[in-house]
């Protein structure tokens, strides 16, 4: 594969190669992992810079419906949107949340928008470190907003959030003592918070419950990357095509914010680091994965579980046959 | 130090020659961590097996009471006992739940038993690791049953599971709503569940609480080291000695169904594995963990924050140089 010209292509803007990279990065063999670092190294002076908006929600929020008619609000004012997923269930089973595109079938025929289902590998980890090298890609292919989606479920809002400019977290509407459905790690991550479903019948209890979010968020200490009345509660209806102008209204104005007071490369700069020692910690782990190292682990731990040899002593010759 | 001779004495019953032991594998110096591998290395073969029984509750449940009282019902009845702790808060602030012997002061002045703190280490995992190893030492030297107490809290629990025969919760009684405040993976794990407190105004709390998770435990599905009727719940009263005789009888019947069926031997064999896979991954990280690597990591890592190369390029620059 030749990486300079996949490379041009990408910043060129053509999508196929996009897509091409993308699979590139996600590959597990040795060397296309070389040929994937080769191109992200050729990309990352690229110099271009999307808002990289993290989105959460639980199944049932709406969270398609929202990335649907968000998604084609941003690219009717000429912008150009990817969307991306990181699927802690494709972690287990292989399947996929962003597998089937017809859950946003108008934003995925949409010229300017660019829709990839999240990677299946074993382990959550794997997914996160090949989806924030596909926000990457997605920059340097020129678009202007990059929403990496996840589920509502422990690990993977964290991992979003490492790779994120800014997190919204879409919630439903919901009866009095539902507040406490949130994870409090989940609150304190979030910069934006959505209750959706504000029409009809359930306006009501999206108002009630926005403002109970709202009650919420004042009571958690004010970080140094949030301006004055951030984080913030809004209602919307993603069906309705309601107050989605507003909402990304205070995401850019947000981004502003944080671009001026330098909190924004500043943020960028710190998870660069933590994805390099993820990658390091993960490089470290990966020399257990070969061949000769998974008979000489088997081989060892026979000789534990038989009571030949300790733990300790027997991962002490293991780690001196690992190299040093 | 030498090594033989302190095997020897710790076989040989003598708790000052434990206490020293399990200092020497609690230090994280290279020399004694080298010593303390030849030391468990030479006690595996004593040869004598007690039963481990993780302890999980969260504070006020009355667990000093319940292993004050428990542990003197077992050394009146001629048992020796070791207790150890797991404490995920000392892994962070270097605080100790068992810090204060002043908690079980009658058991603690008791001639058949042995009471350690939790080791303070910056990691869960380090504190883990050591903690099995004084198991074993506590095992070799003599002791009938070692009880290893954790605070209900995340994580701990699990790493307890995995170097005990059997996994008892200690819970309060509570109100009809509170079942759902044990989570799911931790009820999974429990062998035995123990109401306390059932004396008094909060017998008839602790009466309905026990019988809410018995009805919870039998929509469990059965673990095939599970005989009839396990895992169980039961109320007692540690401050009154009540049914600590009976609680005893029923781990005593679930280990011996366990031996007889080889469920007890293929457990300890499978935890073998994990803590020899464990001590293996813990050994390749800890390769990060020397001045040369810090170092080296901290000039990566500053040029990947200023942009100047991507995380994946500057992680195989690093890896490169740790050795393969």
């Amino acid at each position: 594969m030749d990486i300079a010209d996949l490379s041009a292509r990408i910043t060129g803007g053509d999508r196929r190669a996009l897509a091409r990279a993308i699979t590139l990065i996600e590959s597990t063999r040795a060397d296309q992992r070389g040929q994937a670092a080769a191109l992200m190294e050729a990309l990352k002076s690229a110099g271009r810079e999307a808002i990289r908006i993290g989105l959460s929600g639980t199944p049932g929020v709406g969270k398609s419906t929202f990335i649907e008619n968000f998604g084609l609000m941003l690219t009717g004012q000429g912008l150009r949107v990817a969307v991306l997923a990181v699927d802690p269930s494709s972690a287990r089973s292989g399947g996929s949340i962003l597998g089937d595109k017809t859950r946003m079938e108008r934003l995925s025929r949409d010229a300017r928008a660019f829709i990839r289902p999240s990677p299946s590998q074993t382990h959550l980890g794997g997914v996160a470190r090949r989806t924030r090298e596909a926000v990457a890609l997605c920059e340097a292919a020129g678009f202007d907003v990059v929403l990496i989606e996840t589920v509502g479920v422990g690990q993977s809002e964290t991992v979003v959030a490492e790779m994120s400019d800014l997190f919204v977290l879409l919630l439903a509407p919901a009866g009095g003592d539902e507040l406490q459905g949130v994870k409090r790690g989940i609150m304190e991550m979030a910069d934006l918070i959505l209750v959706n479903k504000a029409d009809g019948d359930l306006k009501p209890a999206a108002t009630r419950t926005c403002s109970d979010y709202a009650g919420a968020l004042r009571l958690l200490r004010r970080r140094p990357q949030d301006p004055e009345g951030f984080p913030k509660a809004m209602t919307v209806s993603a069906l309705h095509d309601d107050g989605l102008v507003r909402a990304w209204a205070e995401m850019t104005a947000l981004v502003a914010w944080r671009r001026e007071q330098g909190h924004f490369a500043a943020r960028r700069a710190e998870q660069a680091r933590y994805w390099f020692a993820e990658e390091v910690r993960h490089g470290l782990l990966a020399r257990l994965d070969t061949p000769a190292a998974r008979a000489l682990m088997q081989d060892h731990a026979a000789r534990v579980a038989a009571g030949d040899v300790t733990p300790a002593v027997a991962a002490a010759e293991v780690l001196a046959r690992i190299g040093e």
